[in-house]
């Protein structure tokens, strides 16, 4: 099999807790000693693309995204997002990609907490990248939705079907 | 979709420390907190079967395990499993079962570490079995394989094709 | 001994992370969990008598903190607080009280991160209420100060000497 | 203040969980992670004199211990040390040294595992040892015991007064 692409977007996912000022913020991402605790033994390549908040993403941001993953020299990529605004970057890769499966994934509650989803929703990502088809998909909670039928449902803090 | 079946045999998935005696034992299966921290929203069943070591499984444990894979009204089964003997577990479910998407997963170090691949394996396996064709499959370290094309090294403690 | 009774008041001791708005908030106090953690065998009272950033203490709750410490029928008393006003209140504090050991401590990181310093505060809170003289002391970073006589260094997140 | 000597003889405390035959075995002390963890800015100098079970320590480790003790240049020491045999080591110490503060502690739990007590332990006995006068002491569980007046509880897993 190529290699995975794993590309870093931030969102809750990465976010830290900066000691001096006791707010959240980005310094770089967690996926390198989340595969090592995971003892992946995938062929996994990570770049970061960005260190950002999913609701401070604009179109400039989203088109980078997209440029990056069309260029990309593998059909396996998985991207870790905010879960705020997930589902709009996965359909304006819907609009340019259709080869390729990728996977958009994110976390509830960021790594660094004792709590937090991450490590599942890694493992999972990276095994829903080798089986299913091309495709954009979110996946999130163990479940993986196609890209035009999916939202957030804000209230719970959970992704679910539109139909 | 159906349910999910998660059955519990034990292995180091499990362990735990006895603060006691200093020793490692079983309790009972961690998997609920698990699934409680992934936020896992799949419909999942779990059903602890043995809290054993694998080196200590007996054809008569096994035969148990495949009597209750058959039996088990839905054809996605994940089993947590001690890896010693895991592969030999996945090869009576296989003469036995061609209908199911059975997944056996475990972990090489136990949950109750901090340092554990746990919860990475068990959002792997409820991915896995949602995607792969029926068959016998172990999956570890993001990787799976055919019941009949892997082996454990037991010198690096991971999984790799026989062929 | 008597008792040692716990005056839990927020800070970022016991803040948490809000997973439907990516916020931090409070709801309880976590030093329940921490002492079971510790497996303290110590007779302890715990209650919480606000759970509030200390930059939003005002007099009033510090006031209240006050006189709550006063009336309390135990001479060793421990307050978990904010780091950011801490100081302030130890002063206030030592105006009217001098005849208990009353400790004020903190954290840099929340508890529910994995990588708090919480239970090393609170190992090392108890241990100096059981045995300095009665007085009003900060204790952080495993070091124990005279209200008098301590910052906070906020460049570095730590407290030291004034002179 | 003269620095802290922080010797580390293994027990629970340093126990990991060797991934490959699924025991536990010491490799090295954990004690400058957990000083890390706990933003410790106390003045500390780390040194494993052995990486042993308690059960196994014979005299010729216990007087190496004592040894080490006396010729180390300060007069606050603290020994991390399994539970089984401390209040034994303890009293050989306090044959021979009666003009410094020894604290010797230890955990139930391994500080490898999420559920440790160990960092709660550590807090308190660098706590202890500044304040308490010379003796030879034992701390778990937030308490201080007289080398004199302690025992094990094998029972529950707690020190506890014998009079």
């Amino acid at each position: 099999m190529k290699y995975i692409k794993l590309f870093a977007t931030g969102g809750t996912f990465d976010k830290e807790f900066n000691e001096i000022n006791g707010e959240l913020f980005f310094k770089e991402t967690n996926l390198y000693e989340l595969l090592d605790l995971g003892r992946c033994k995938l062929n996994i390549k990570i770049e970061t693309l960005m260190m950002i908040d999913s609701l401070k993403m604009s179109e400039t941001e989203r088109n980078y995204i997209v440029s990056k993953c069309e260029k990309e020299d593998t059909h396996k990529i998985i991207i870790t997002h905010g879960t705020d605004t997930i589902v709009e970057t996965a359909k304006i890769l819907a609009e340019s990609i259709n080869d390729k499966t990728i996977i958009l994934t994110g976390a509830m509650i960021p790594i660094k907490f004792g709590s937090s989803d991450g490590l599942f929703n890694l493992g999972s990502a990276l095994s829903f990248v080798q089986t299913l088809d091309p495709g954009i998909y979110i996946t999130m909670n163990g479940r993986y939705f196609h890209w035009d039928n999916v939202k957030k449902n804000k209230k719970i803090g959970a992704f679910e079907k539109v139909r």
